[in-house]
């Protein structure tokens, strides 16, 4: 994602179809269609991961015929790309978006990490973090579906690190290293979705004494 | 495991053929090539997950029937809980026993993260780390595969935290709560290990900086 993805997000565009054509109109449900899916198959791949979405399978849960959810993505590579492409823009407006409008730093690490354990706990996937759940799955499968991964878990990281420098800015970090203390966060917040998942429910706790401990006034 | 398990283990008792009857043989023969498949199936299930093993697949991979495997393992339950077993004895054999040989408390956690960064990065399992692996697959699916490696990761997480206890008696523990410290280390290992099959060669330094920050003198 760009940087005002994260930043600047503004509302999704609503759909009017007001004064369009027939073939607008067609296309408008092919894209919420597809969207619907995407969202479904993300749901679908936090549990059974992602190589294990099926077409047929999508379409029955969704009482689809197989061959429209076909024409829609064409491939199981195009279903993954865009049930990746839809937890990415769930995750955006469960964690990045809301966090977004904590002040920059320290506050914002803090409403990132809260957030983030919000969308562990009461999961926004059925299966708990989407990239904890896929990650090690494509991590030996190279192509365009693990290109995606890679990409969504450098933005994040990338997002941790930028939040930590301006903390460390403003005074407000005991931590070193802006790039260790984000590999630290991320450790400790993906340990938590893991421990969560298997019924520790201390987990979160340890998470947010993590971040309140890097964050501690240098 | 037991306690003598991990600290105090023995070589595997040599099997002696040279006076046994012939049915004795038979349940050696047997015994030795189920540890050999139950091994395979761990290194299977470190790439596919457990659920991704089939006795057909192990039978031809290793050259052996199909009957053969089915009648020594019986279910794919006990297939499981076989592979998962013979992770744990191959970590122990990998880290956790070799580690023992560091005298108790801080030399014996810097032995350990050493020896737990080898495992990752040259690996015992071509996937990588098998429970990083298995744990998110398991961890909606409860049965006794799923009790099996909390277990093991329960061993690990409370040898990590008998060891933080120990080097914080001896002073030299900058951290002030062992279970915190124990989920950390483990996180940011656990971390490591899903960037190094991602191609990142820099995590690894950062699990060793974030133990050796837990170590500092208090």
């Amino acid at each position: 994602m760009s940087e005002p993805d994260l930043r600047r997000p503004g509302p999704d565009p609503a759909p009017s179809t007001g004064g369009a054509q027939p073939t607008d109109r067609r296309l408008l449900r092919g894209a919420r269609a597809r969207r619907t899916i995407a969202r479904h198959a993300a749901d679908v791949a936090s549990l059974d991961g992602l190589t294990g979405l099926s077409i047929g399978r999508l379409a029955a849960d969704l009482g689809l015929s197989k061959s429209g959810v076909a024409t829609l993505f064409g491939s199981k590579e195009r279903l993954q790309l865009a049930a990746a492409d839809a937890a990415r823009e769930a995750f955006i407006g469960a964690v990045a978006r809301p966090a977004a409008e904590a002040p920059p730093g320290a506050a914002r690490l803090r409403a990132l990490t809260e957030r983030w354990i919000s969308y562990a706990e009461a999961p926004l996937f059925p299966g708990g973090c989407f990239w904890a759940a896929n990650l090690p799955e494509f991590d030996s499968r190279p192509g365009p579906v693990r290109d995606a991964l890679l990409d969504h878990r450098r933005e994040w990281l990338a997002l941790l690190t930028r939040e930590l420098r301006r903390a460390a800015e403003d005074g407000a970090a005991a931590f070193r290293d802006a790039d260790l203390a984000a590999f630290q966060i991320d450790a400790v917040l993906t340990a938590a979705n893991t421990a969560l998942r298997l019924g520790d429910a201390t987990a979160p706790d340890k998470a947010r004494r993590t971040v309140e401990d890097l964050l501690a006034p240098a």
